[in-house]
């Protein structure tokens, strides 16, 4: 995502090649957190340029302006922003005429920031966990964690969304696993109906919304990077941290 | 911190009783989670009351509201928030007449999140990591996680604050650990000098700063919690997260 008339060399000469070389993971293709910043931006209205970053060879100038190679990332005024929650407020920000997707009110907004938090420390950890354990204890370890991260979380959700009527950046944020937990009902014997709390009709209906469906990826797709993360083999930044106990980057 | 007329009963009963008993640790005396938004509400110059939660006897209305227990914490019309970075952004949204300390460019306020998110994934659990590792190598390779966390931050440090003149909530949130380091230089052969890019400078600036030495602990007080780190021997939920490979609550 990026302003149109930015040049980018073809190819990566010197430390930028290296640089480059170093980031040959395909992992960021259908990522689920690049799907919460495209949702946000299909929600709002805002128009924008999707560059789609081959994830084989990252182009020299997103790496110079982005050095970590996240994505997603946004290219303003010749500044890389990335990080999908932070692009979403961004978002909210610097785009005031379009339609807001955080509450009016201070203390809203600040629950809203909680249980989106709330996401990034228990849901996502628990669902990679889930994903790449492989003995049934672990596996059912983790299972129990996602479970009760998402009760905790359903309890505050007023439906038919997170707010009520309103559709925000907490529904947001948490749609892109809605239509990626199939591969755990078919793989982990994770079942939304065991979750209780509304989980199964909340998600039903994250993953039918309009904007959901128009940024998702094909199933085959999402098979072949779910695939390696089934057995434990994913190599991308996600995969490695959790396999070293460590912070999602 | 919270409005003045809620009442306190002075004993938890059932249900409570028991969440209570499972919050007696006196970890979060002298938090430097508490000390970020302390330092936020005296730089605003926020009117508000300070309570201080008992950690040996958290109080039910306290648990009540705020079922994790987690400091800070604020009440406003009886809701808790809490999370010292998500506090922080509430003072600058619910008080907006107050001094700022977010830029008001929406770039520069996403590169003001992008950095204080920096500091919650690299620099503080490389800070834990160090503070609790028990064996040479696995110090060394702390410290290196630790110094390395804080080039990069220095890097985007303009000078004298992380936003040039302006004090902001990213100098504010990286604060509490520049009155807390000697633990680690007299521990752990940490040395700000080694760090390099400016740190040991920008470290002095802001220990020294009025705000940050008005809402400091006594150095007694804070060397009785940091030896049981020290010795890998704290209950904090900061501590048990580090030990398993987790994510800070």
């Amino acid at each position: 995502m990026g302003v149109p008339d930015e040049k980018i060399f073809p190819h990566a000469t010197a430390a930028a090649a290296e640089t480059v070389a170093k980031h040959q993971e395909p992992q960021e293709l259908f990522c689920p957190f690049v799907q919460r910043s495209w949702i946000a931006l299909e929600e709002k209205g805002i128009p924008y340029q999707y560059k789609e970053v081959n994830p084989y060879k990252k182009e020299a100038h997103f790496l110079a302006i982005n050095p970590k190679g996240l994505v997603p990332a946004v290219e303003y005024k010749g500044k890389a922003l990335y990080e999908s929650l932070i692009l979403n407020e961004f978002f909210e920000e610097a785009y005031p005429g379009y339609k807001p997707l955080l509450p009016k009110n201070p203390e809203d907004r600040a629950i809203a920031r909680i249980w989106l938090d709330h996401q990034s420390k228990t849901f996502i950890p628990a669902f990679h966990r889930l994903l790449s354990a492989q003995e049934p204890q672990a596996q059912d370890a983790a299972r129990q964690e996602l479970y009760e991260s998402l009760r905790k979380y359903m309890k505050q959700v007023q439906g038919p969304y997170f707010f009520g009527e309103e559709f925000t950046l907490v529904d947001v944020a948490i749609a892109p696993w809605t239509v990626r937990d199939y591969v755990l009902a078919e793989n982990r014997g994770y079942k939304r109906g065991d979750v209780g709390e509304g989980w199964k009709e909340y998600a039903e209906r994250l993953a039918s919304r309009d904007t959901v469906k128009r940024t998702e990826s094909l199933r085959e797709h999402l098979d072949v990077i779910y695939g390696r993360y089934l057995r434990d083999e994913a190599q991308s930044e996600a995969a490695k941290a959790i396999r070293a106990g460590r912070v999602i980057p």
